[in-house]
């Protein structure tokens, strides 16, 4: 936990908000605060902020906050994904916030079984605790937004043009050769919206509508990676092609 | 499982092999397969191959195989990791394998609790597994080699040469702005070594040892990422910056 995330709703009008559960015992238990000192806070979706410790007691922190003026910017990758097994889906809430996405898009496929829209892990009671989690990891403020889709043709041909504007796509596909740097060599300020088949890949059909909505088939090597991998391996090539792009 | 994995010892002198649990579960469960269908197989550090299904029966299923007459050559990066927390240790073995890792070598630091050395998860009886569950997700054939020091300077001071030799090494630091693409600018046919820290980092000492051995250090930006999502991310990264210098 690299930053205190608050909810707006926890802070009174004078900054002030008292923890307990994970948050304190991470402040009393890892880093051993004691009153008068300050720790690194967040307003979830908000400003960052520097709260001071005013007092401690019966495993709870009070902090008094001070918050910037400015919110720091929305992570400008969107991630289209078809939706994975339950258990790889767990695994990967934490890690596609610290990585810093903008938007979730869970979409079926004739290779997604339909019993995972059913599972616990896509409700927002199970995610959002976990976004959160890899928000504190990361030092970042911006909950991605997530919208789930159970029919993908629907899905790409009316509504994705809606969330995803003007968007530089791509499609991670296994017979694909052109590299990520390649094709997002004209993305100047544009955001930039990373398609994940499922397990198995897109069916044919699957594949001309993405195709047809301009996603750009991009290739990632000989090695088959399982979905969790390859989202965490895709997101680390765009952010560092977009950074290499602005720098 | 996109490529069956066979231990030299299971396969007799005419290429037949007697398959039962998981791989045979596999064969009869998802793909369906019927005597004369040809499945693709590869010997464990060994060629790739074809096997044909000679019979079915009882759960089981034999295949005959022909394998290709040259191996396939080691991964060409080497990696060099803070013992993780067994958790995550657990998720990222099948993923370093999948991702193509030639070397692993895991080792103490000052942020490592003594404890993770005694786990389960640093026994060949569980990596092996999960390291073969990775190579057949990526189709691969070559068995990371797996070495643990327990003490950190001896490692890095008297043992790291002779394992890693001649490598291009980079260090994740997140105080440096130097580019993964940057740093392996001149990574020509040498092998690549990329050492990852624990939690919280390597601390001054160990930074100073680590760069006195020929370390530079490379950035991934601002986010703080967990061991595991950091260990996906920097060796896609490197993979990539290798293959665009090859192409």
């Amino acid at each position: 936990m690299n930053l205190i995330l608050l909810e707006a709703a926890e802070v009174d009008a004078s900054g002030d908000v008292s923890l307990s559960g994970a948050r304190a015992a991470h402040l009393l238990n890892v880093l051993s605060v004691s009153p008068g000192q300050t720790v690194r806070v967040g307003m979830l979706d908000g400003p960052f902020g520097v709260g001071t410790v005013q007092s401690i007691g019966g495993g709870a922190v009070a902090l008094r906050c001070v918050f910037d003026a400015s919110v720091p910017p929305r992570p400008s990758v969107d991630l289209l994904l078809a939706l994975p097994r339950p258990k790889v889906l767990r695994r990967l809430w934490a890690q596609l916030a610290a990585l810093g996405v903008g938007r979730i898009m869970l979409t079926n496929a004739e290779r997604v079984e339909r019993n995972y829209f059913d599972t616990h892990v896509v409700t927002p009671e199970c995610y959002r605790l976990l976004l959160i989690e890899g928000l504190q990891q990361a030092r970042d403020t911006r909950l991605p937004e997530v919208s789930i889709h159970r029919q993908f043709k629907v899905f790409v041909e009316d509504e994705l043009d809606g969330l995803a504007g003007n968007s530089l796509r791509i499609v991670a596909d296994p017979s694909a050769t052109s590299s990520v740097a390649a094709a997002l060599g004209d993305v100047n300020d544009r955001r930039v919206l990373i398609a994940i088949g499922p397990e198995g890949g897109w069916n044919n059909f699957e594949m001309r509508l993405i195709e047809a909505r301009g996603f750009q088939a991009i290739g990632m090597g000989a090695r088959t990676l399982r979905t969790d991998t390859a989202c965490v391996a895709l997101l680390a090539l765009v952010r560092d092609a977009i950074t290499a792009r602005s720098a």
